[in-house]
């Protein structure tokens, strides 16, 4: 039986942009008394990516907020009131375009990094060249979703894992052909990996080991086309 | 530092109607050469629930399976040529409201239980009953999702645990309280529990071991309000 661990990463304190994450990361694990080892997963909340690549805005005011996530979108999908679900130049569908007031001082906002795919790859190089070890890395957002209440947390980089694990072609048990049987597995990682991290801690990154994917996707992946989109 | 680990219950054959679900449960991971401890989470995939409580209908040809659907649904979101997403008694909003032909013999489908949450609660109290530690069940199905590709497990059934955690009027390490901060975990569970299931593996059962959540929960908490809701 292989037992799927999930371990937090402590230690790591606050991110200034321009901070060494990876460094920071391999070092929280040393000091903890383990060690990164092959294809482990290492999920990491994008705030800490964000601060570190100065994804910081200044809102000094509900106005600028406002107008900040107007900017950030590419259309609008939803609005009521204050609450704004929007589409992301990366093809997200979040409220408030992901800009978020959260986790920094006040007057400011983070925003998600430029391309989280490649912050991911360079995070993932980073850290396998200080470990001499092969990893894969996902960073991660808070979404909400239609119909059901609660946040989640879902992929919104990754490098050296598949996104989404294609079943299709294979059978069950019953030798029913599995039609539509997609998994977004690096949505469940990431969903695995907060319960560890909790959002008022200051956990900002997970280790998942015992997985054994084999294959490299992205995070735009999971985007859904337009055309096959009956939400939009 | 707790490690959260995820270990699957291998060795349950076939369900059918009337089995003895805990007792398998149970002999499995005896079997399997270890023990449940207080604060498991039991999650346990829907299929061999509803196998257990019978909730399996003849579906002899398509004009039947959907006229199932057409039944099962409360209420019909979406539809766009064969794909229908509605929503079920239990207010969850899924594709085909949740008749499931994979994980059958050809020509039966398989409904979702009549009251997941009591299914769960019913389950947890057998297992609870014949190993004498305290534990969470959490009942799940695989879902799609707007806007997303790929499927996630969810929480279709709960019992000993909270399916929300609230951080409302918690603070973050800046001190900015956080005000939209429900963490859907028992959500998060299921899709944890799903990276050691597989969809094609016979292994329906996983433990995750290493939460200490106080509280508990419904599946149905997870229903957001129709007024709430802005994608209906």
């Amino acid at each position: 039986m292989t037992i799927l661990e999930i371990r937090p990463v402590m230690g790591i304190g606050e991110i200034n942009p321009g901070d060494d994450l990876a460094g920071l990361i391999v070092d929280a694990i040393s000091a903890d008394g383990w060690t990164l080892e092959d294809k482990d997963v290492i999920v990491v909340t994008h705030k800490v990516v964000s601060k570190q690549e100065g994804r910081i805005a200044e809102v000094p005011d509900e106005a600028t907020y406002r107008a900040l996530i107007e900017d950030e979108a590419v259309r609008i999908v939803r609005r009521r009131g204050d609450l704004v679900i929007a589409q992301t130049r990366h093809g997200f569908i979040c409220a408030n375009a992901a800009v978020d007031r959260s986790n920094v001082a006040e007057g400011l906002a983070l925003l998600l990094p430029v391309d989280p795919d490649r912050s991911a790859h360079r995070l993932r190089r980073l850290i396998e060249r200080a470990t001499g070890v092969s990893i894969a890395v996902i960073i991660t957002d808070t979404f909400g979703r239609p119909w059901r209440r609660g946040l989640v947390d879902v992929a919104i980089g990754v490098s050296g894992i598949p996104s989404i694990v294609d079943l299709r072609g294979t059978t069950d048990a019953h030798g029913n052909e599995l039609n539509v049987t997609e998994v977004a597995v690096v949505d469940e990682i990431a969903a695995a990996a907060d319960l560890v991290m909790g959002k008022a801690t200051q956990i900002p990154v997970a280790v998942v080991r015992g997985l054994d994917l084999e294959g490299a996707g992205r995070a735009t992946d999971l985007v859904r086309p337009a055309d096959e989109d009956l939400f939009r």
